[in-house]
C-alpha cells in the first residue's frame, strides 16, 4: 500500500456508524424477537445493515472473535473463529488462483514479516509512516488530529453544505504545526469535551530487536506492509524465474500498523493480511495508462465476478493531485459502501520507479532488468494493485448479509465458492443408527469434492438456521422416506425451500449449483 | 509446540553437515559438470543430499531467498520464491484439507500473532522460554550452552563408543550453573577456540510495544507459538460453534522465536511457520492412549501418503521422561532424516489439562466444558499434534532430490499434488504464430484444471530441465506435427521418456496420472 503517505489515506475512517440495532441480535441460540434491520426503499438495493449488526453475528457464530477476550482484550484485535477462518482462506485461494495460478504474467512470493532495518529507510516508512496525534489533556485518551478536524469541517457543511469556507477544505494541505493551529483557532476540544495537546508526529512501525543477549540487540521492524518485501527480491525473481516485462509479483501476508484505530471492527487493526501486487513494465514500451486500464478491470471482475459482490456497493475514485503521493501519476481506489460508509476497499497506483530506485540508492545494488532482446539495462516502472484481505472479509459478510422478514432469519448469501461451508448434512435424529449410517455415508462422499459440515444436534429448524446465518448453501436432511425410496431432502439458503432429491442425482444436481 | 521447556527438545541441531559438494552447483543455467552425490549402497534407499545443494537448489530455481540479501541479508531469515512458496502453500493447503476439512471432528482458527501479554505469563513462556547462552569473550559471538556440551560428549564418544562416562550422559539434567560448572572443569572452549562467559537464560520472545505516544507504550509479545492462541479461544469455540467432546482446534501461522540457530536453512528460523492442533477431550470418557495412537496414525498417513515421504526416511521416538515437560504423560516425535541428521519434524504430545487449567488461572475466567448429556462441567485433557510447516518444506525438499547420473540432471520428484507446477506447456519454439497460439490455447485449456507452467524460452531440452528442477510432473511441446495430426509430446519428469498423446486423450490421460 502507499507509504510515504502522509495521514492523507482513507478518508472515512472516522464517519459515524449509522444504523444502530437492538440488542437482540446479541443474544445466542437463535432469538432474535426484536431484530431492527433497516432497509432501503427499493427491493433492488442492498439491506443497509448496521456494523454492530455484522459484529455481532460474526462472534455469535464464530466468524470473528476480540483477541485474547479473557485477558480482557487487546485493542482493536481479532481472531478468526472456525467459519471465519475459513472464509479468510477462501477469499485468499480465489485471489491467488486468479491472480497468480492464473495468468501467465504472475508469480508468488512470501517474504519475511521481519525484514532488514535498511528496507524501511529505503522505503521513506522510518521517517514519513507517521499518524499526527493529539492527547485529551484530561482523559489522556489519543486521538488522531486530522480526524478531529475532518469531523469538525463535515459538521460546519452539515449545517451548511454550501458553506464556501469549508466546501473546498483539505486537511491533507495541512503540516503538523498548521494541524496544531488550526485546533487551537476554532477551540476544537476531544470528544470528552477538553482541551488538546499540540499535535505530535508518530511513526507507525512496530520495533523489535533481534538477538538474544541484552545490550547487543539490533532492531528490527515488523514490516508496515508487504510491497517492500516483492521490491528487495525483485532482482532474485528475475535471475531465477523465467518471467519477463512486463510481468508481476503478488504476496499475501501480515503486516503491521501501531496505528490509533477507531472500532471499525476488522476493516482497520494493528495486526492486518495484505494481498499486494507489484507489476513491473518497461515504461518505453509498455502504455502504463493501458495496464492501469487492465488491472482495474482485474480488480473489477474479481470482486464482482469471483467473490459475487454486488455492483450497487462498489465504486472507483480517483486520487486528487493533493492526496496522491508525490512519485505517483495515477492512483485509484475501489470503495465498498461499509456499514459506516463508502470506504477503500483495494488500491491500485502507478508508483513510476521510485521504490526501486529508491532501494538501489540505499543498498548500493543493481536492481536494473537488461531486456534479453535490445541489450537495454533500466529500472522498470510499476503499478500496485494492493488490498486488505480482512476488509475484504468485511466485505463480503456485509454484501452478503440479508433479514429475511418473511422467515425471521439471517441469511448470508455468500457465493457457494466463499461458503465456509458449501453444503451440511443431518440426520433427522441423532439416536436411529440407520439414520445416522445413511448421512454419514453421504456426509463422506460429498466432503470429496466440498466443504462439507455434519449436524445431529437438536431440531432440524434450528441446524436450518445455523446453517443460514453461516452461509451454508445447500442443507441435506436424511429421513426415513431416505431409508424407503434413497431421496432425501435437498434444502436451498436462499429460498428456504425444500425438494426431494434421488441419491444418485445429488452430486451432479450439487455441481451444478456450486460451482 | 511445547513451551515451558527448558533447554531440552530437539537434540539434533548442532549435529554437524555430514556430506558437501563441490561448488559447482552454485553456478546457474544447467552447469553442473561436477557435481557430485553420495548415494547410498543400494537402489531402494534414498539419494543421501548434502544441504549446501538443497540450498543451492532453492536458491538456483526460486524456491528460497534470504531475506534482505540486498542489505547484507539478516541472521537465519528466507523469503520463498514463485515456486517456493508454491510449493509451501501446497503443503499447508494438503493439511488443512487433511485436518480440519476432512474430520468432523476438527474445526480451524487463526489467531492473531499479538496477543495479550498475559497469555505468555500463563503459558509459562515469560519465565521458562528461555536458552542457555554463553559467549565467546574474544569475538563476541554467541553460543548454546548446551549445544557446546552436546558436542564435546559426542566427540568423547566418537573416539570411545563404549565410554561408561559420557554413554548414558544427558545435558538435559544440567542446571544453568552446572553447565557452566561442566564448561570449565572440562576446559571447553568456544568453537574459535576462545575462552567463553558463564552461561546465562536468554528469553526467546520477541517484545514489541503497542501504543503509539512514547511513555504510553504497552509491552505485547510476538507469539512464541500458536497453540496459545487456540487455548484462549477454547471458549469461544465450544459457545458458537457446534463442537461436542473430544474435538480439536487447528491453526496454521506465523510464530517467532528469538533463537541463536545455527545454519540448517529453513529448519529452524527466528520467524516461522506451524501447523498446530489442540485436540480435547475427557479424560474420564476416552483413553488417551487410544487418542494418541490415532493422531500418530494420522500424521503416519499425511506424511506418508499425502505427501509422499518415503517411510525409510521416517521414526518415531519416545520422548524420556528427563526430556519430557513434567506436565506431559507422553511425547513422541515423528522424525525425518534431514541432510543433517534424524531431527524433530512432527511432535505430538500429551499435555493434560495443563495449558486451560494455567489460563484458568491467570485469567480468572471459568474455561470448563459442560457435557451436554451428564451435565458434568470440567477441564478438558488435550492432545497436541504441532508441525513445521517450513521443516515440511525442507523434507518436501529433501526426499524429492535425486540426481540422475545417466542423464547428469537434478529431477525433484515431487509428489504432483505438491508440484509448484502440475503441468508445463512449451511451443517448440517462440517465433512461429500458430505453434504458439496452439500451444496458448492448451494452456488455457489445462490451467482450469492444473497449475500450468509456461515456457517458450530457449530450447527445448533445456527447458526439460528447468522443470525437471523445479518438479514438475509433465511437459507437454505442441510442435509441427501437432499442427498436422493434433497430438502433442508429453514427457515424464521421473523417466524423461516422451509419447506422443492426441490432444482429445490429453486431458484424461493427465487426469489419472495428477491426482
Amino acid at each position: 500500500m502507499v507509504c510515504q503517505r502522509g495521514w492523507n489515506h482513507d478518508s472515512s475512517r472516522t464517519v459515524p456508524l449509522q444504523y444502530f440495532l437492538s440488542n437482540a441480535v446479541e443474544r445466542r441460540f437463535f432469538v432474535f424477537p426484536e431484530l431492527k434491520v433497516i432497509m432501503t426503499e427499493t427491493t433492488q438495493s442492498p439491506a443497509k445493515v448496521s456494523l454492530d449488526t455484522i459484529v455481532a453475528l460474526a462472534k455469535r457464530r464464530g466468524f470473528v472473535f476480540p483477541t485474547s477476550a479473557i485477558y480482557g482484550g487487546l485493542a482493536n484485535s481479532y481472531d478468526y473463529g472456525p467459519v471465519g477462518v475459513q472464509l479468510l482462506k477462501n477469499i485468499k485461494d480465489l485471489w491467488w488462483k486468479e491472480f497468480i495460478n492464473g495468468r501467465t504474467d504472475m508469480v508468488g512470493l512470501d517474504s519475511q514479516i521481519l525484514l532488514h532495518p535498511r528496507t524501511w529507510e529505503a522505503s521513506g516508512h522510518v521517517t514519513a509512516f507517521n499518524d499526527p496525534l493529539v492527547e485529551d489533556l484530561k482523559t489522556n485518551k489519543r486521538y488522531r488530529a486530522d480526524h478531529l478536524i475532518k469531523n469538525w469541517v463535515a459538521q460546519k457543511l452539515e449545517a451548511n453544505p454550501e458553506d464556501s469556507d469549508w466546501k473546498d477544505f483539505s486537511v491533507e494541505n495541512l503540516k503538523l504545526e498548521e494541524m496544531g493551529q488550526f485546533l487551537t483557532e476554532h477551540k476544537i476540544l476531544s470528544p470528552d469535551g477538553n482541551q488538546l495537546s499540540a499535535p505530535k508526529a508518530f511513526n507507525l512501525l512496530f520495533e523489535t530487536a533481534i538477538g538474544t543477549v541484552a545490550g547487543a540487540k539490533s532492531k528490527v521492524y515488523l514490516r508496515g506492509e508487504t510491497a517492500q518485501g516483492i521490491f528487495s527480491n525483485f532482482k532474485h525473481v528475475v535471475d531465477t524465474s523465467r518471467v519477463k516485462l512486463p510481468f508481476g509479483i503478488g504476496q499475501i501476508g501480515k503486516s503491521f500498523r501501531n496505528e490509533i484505530t477507531t472500532g471499525q471492527f476488522v476493516f482497520r487493526t494493528l495486526e492486518f493480511e495484505q494481498a499486494e501486487i507489484e507489476y513491473f513494465f518497461d515504461p518505453e514500451t509498455s502504455d502504463w495508462n493501458a495496464i492501469m486500464k487492465d488491472w482495474k478491470a482485474g480488480m473489477w471482475q474479481f470482486v464482482t465476478k469471483t467473490l459475487g459482490i454486488k455492483a450497487e456497493n462498489l465504486r472507483w475514485r480517483q486520487h486528487t493531485d493533493k492526496e496522491r503521493s508525490h512519485y505517483s501519476k495515477d492512483t485509484y481506489d475501489l470503495d465498498f459502501k461499509f456499514p459506516f460508509g463508502w470506504s477503500e476497499l483495494w488500491g491500485v497506483a502507478y508508483r513510476t520507479d521510485y521504490d526501486l530506485k529508491q532501494h538501489i540508492q540505499f543498498s548500493g545494488e543493481s536492481l536494473e532488468y537488461l531486456d534479453p532482446n535490445t541489450g537495454r539495462k533500466f529500472v522498470p516502472h510499476v503499478i500496485e494493485p494492493a488490498v486488505g484481505i480482512n476488509r475484504m472479509f468485511l466485505m463480503v459478510l456485509t454484501d452478503a448479509y440479508r433479514f429475511d422478514t418473511t422467515k425471521n432469519r439471517v441469511v448470508l448469501e455468500l457465493n457457494p465458492k466463499l461458503a465456509p461451508y458449501q453444503v451440511a448434512v443431518f440426520p433427522l435424529v441423532k439416536n436411529k443408527p440407520e439414520l445416522s449410517a445413511k448421512a454419514e455415508s453421504i456426509f463422506q462422499t460429498l466432503r470429496q469434492t466440498y466443504r462439507t459440515a455434519w449436524d445431529d444436534r437438536g431440531n432440524i429448524g434450528k441446524r436450518y438456521l445455523s446453517q443460514d446465518e453461516i452461509g451454508t448453501p445447500y442443507c441435506i436432511t436424511v429421513d426415513y422416506q431416505t431409508l424407503e425410496d434413497d431421496t432425501v431432502t435437498l434444502r436451498d439458503r436462499s429460498t428456504a425451500e425444500q425438494t426431494r432429491v434421488k441419491l444418485t442425482e445429488l452430486e451432479s444436481q450439487l455441481a451444478a449449483m456450486v460451482r
